[in-house]
């Protein structure tokens, strides 16, 4: 059995820096047509030079992928002037806002989400068509987090009805639940997200490997989410979030959120979709509705996936990194061709 | 300042086997006059054999504590004749059920928990006076998984009114709610769950040290729990569910759930206790109620706290083992005299 993928996009990915950077952004390149980028390096991403410069070293990163195209992104404060944002926007496919301290390398994010605090950056980014991707989580109980974040959502949606707005690496029913009142608010989904709930993370033992920022949640928030991404909603992209973090950090204490699934998300999405009856919606959350939300034509490139096991190793190696992926020596269904 | 404690007593505690004995056995009995002790070995105590061994090694590592009083227990099983728990009745203080799988070393406990599958031996322990001790979870959703096994609580309170029953390491609200509807229903609470919440666990980042079954849960859990210890209610004991872990066991995968709180417990109580004016019930707490409840007069042993910080180790080590405790390498304001 053979799959066609057309032009599969990752729209939520961090392929970090320098030696991390050339490790696994190829492993990207090779499987999707594009991706978008997100700014969280240290520092982050807030300047023309910053952002051109990076753009260099990912191109250098994937120089052997031709067929790949990096969307970059800004990282978001509330006070970018709107000729900086009207210089920049042909150069990023849209801003990320995370609050401070949520997550890897946000500690600059903003530390208010008070609407008239970011409204300078809002209304300038809803003039040029610059969409907004938002990390929607506050800093309360961690089973909570993003369903507290969801008045805040709705306060942007409401205030900036021309502004698209991206609920990133959704994990609960609660945002599944808001995605249709608002016509300008979408969505990302990872793929652990479509798997795992916390009783993967921690319910037997502690596993490193598959904490990630939002934790994953309840049983019935990945039951929505899997039947929301499955279902074909035309609001709803693809969005790995993969997040390499070196294999000694991951276990040494748990220090570092994330996942890193880039090489092997799209077999498992296949068989996702698959066991769920529904390939014929694949497409759609793979790169059909991403295109229509962020209005653009991705690079044609053709990834065939065979029904044949594939032994996912243990780790990926090179320029002095090693990165453990979900499935690590395990063997799923669908292999690329 | 100083706090003068009368015979405090921790009536759940993991001391485990051999060399790791011989290293928290002594820690526990400086400071307690007694101790409740898990019967989860590997294989676990089921015969009368295998208790007298272990009361023996108990008392070879703490024979250099002689006001200290080991209370052990049997590990649970559907088909104890009556003869053999009359027989062994006078060596033990309960007998502890665990269904199978729910934690450390519970792989042979009980794999129904029907009413009529353990009736031969809960019919024998009521007769007997023999205290039932339970790891109350079932096997579903990690965060569930207490509130789930109420109703088997209920069910074993309401057919056996004679039976003492002591709700383990109670972790919820709804295991504190519980307690009172049935009179022979009585609870152990740890240090840990009266401080801290999942998010203490991987709000942040993973923190292995901090991971144990039953995990600690919402922050309106923790508050119903601390309400309940403080108030003096006398239903309520203090079991630590101290449980050392070698140290690149807990790090390593974080492949060992259990914190280790035995030399820090007392300490901690009393900062807990004086942050919400409840000096006056500590004893309860830590001694007076585990009396009433097991029915026994303990050894008289006093312990004295001074109001002076402490500086928790970054870890206890001896025999070849090492084991962090809860706050290591922080202050804590309370020290032993």
């Amino acid at each position: 059995m053979t799959l066609r993928l057309s032009s599969p996009l990752d729209m939520h990915i961090h392929f970090r820096d320098e030696e991390m950077l050339k490790l696994v952004a190829p492993l990207t390149a090779k499987t999707f047509s594009g991706a978008l980028i997100m700014p969280n390096l240290v520092p982050p991403i807030t300047t023309k030079e910053a952002l051109l410069s990076y753009i260099k070293r990912i191109k250098e990163a994937t120089k052997e992928q031709a067929d790949f195209e990096a969307f970059v992104t800004l990282f978001f404060q509330a006070d970018y002037s709107y000729e900086f944002l009207e210089d920049i926007k042909d150069s990023i496919i849209g801003i990320k806002l995370y609050p401070a301290g949520v997550t890897t390398n946000s500690e600059t994010g903003v530390s208010s989400m008070d609407i008239n605090v970011l409204r300078p950056t809002l209304e300038s980014m809803s003039k040029l068509g610059i969409p907004l991707c938002v990390h929607g989580e506050t800093n309360g109980f961690v089973m909570d987090r993003e369903k507290e974040f969801m008045p805040i959502y709705e306060s942007i949606a409401s205030a900036f009805p021309d502004l698209t707005i991206i609920m990133e690496h959704i994990t609960t029913k609660a945002a599944v639940d808001l995605l249709d009142k608002y016509p300008n608010l979408y969505a990302t989904i990872t793929l652990q997200h479509l798997i795992i709930t916390l009783d993967d993370v921690a319910g037997g033992m502690l596993k490193p490997h598959l904490f990630c920022k939002p934790i994953a949640k309840r049983p019935e928030d990945r039951d929505a989410l899997l039947h929301l991404a499955i279902s074909g909603h035309p609001k709803v992209m693809f969005g790995s979030d993969s997040a390499p973090h070196p294999k000694h950090k991951k276990e040494a204490c748990g220090c570092a959120a994330g996942v890193f699934t880039a090489p092997i998300a799209l077999q498992v999405l296949a068989q996702i979709f698959e066991d769920n009856n529904a390939l014929d919606n694949l497409d759609k959350f793979i790169s059909l509705n991403a295109r229509k939300i962020y209005k653009f034509t991705p690079i044609e490139k053709t990834i065939t996936l065979i029904k044949k096991d594939f032994s996912v190793p243990s780790s990926y190696d090179g320029f002095n990194q090693t990165v453990v992926p979900m499935f690590a020596n395990e063997s799923i269904p669908w292999s690329l061709k």
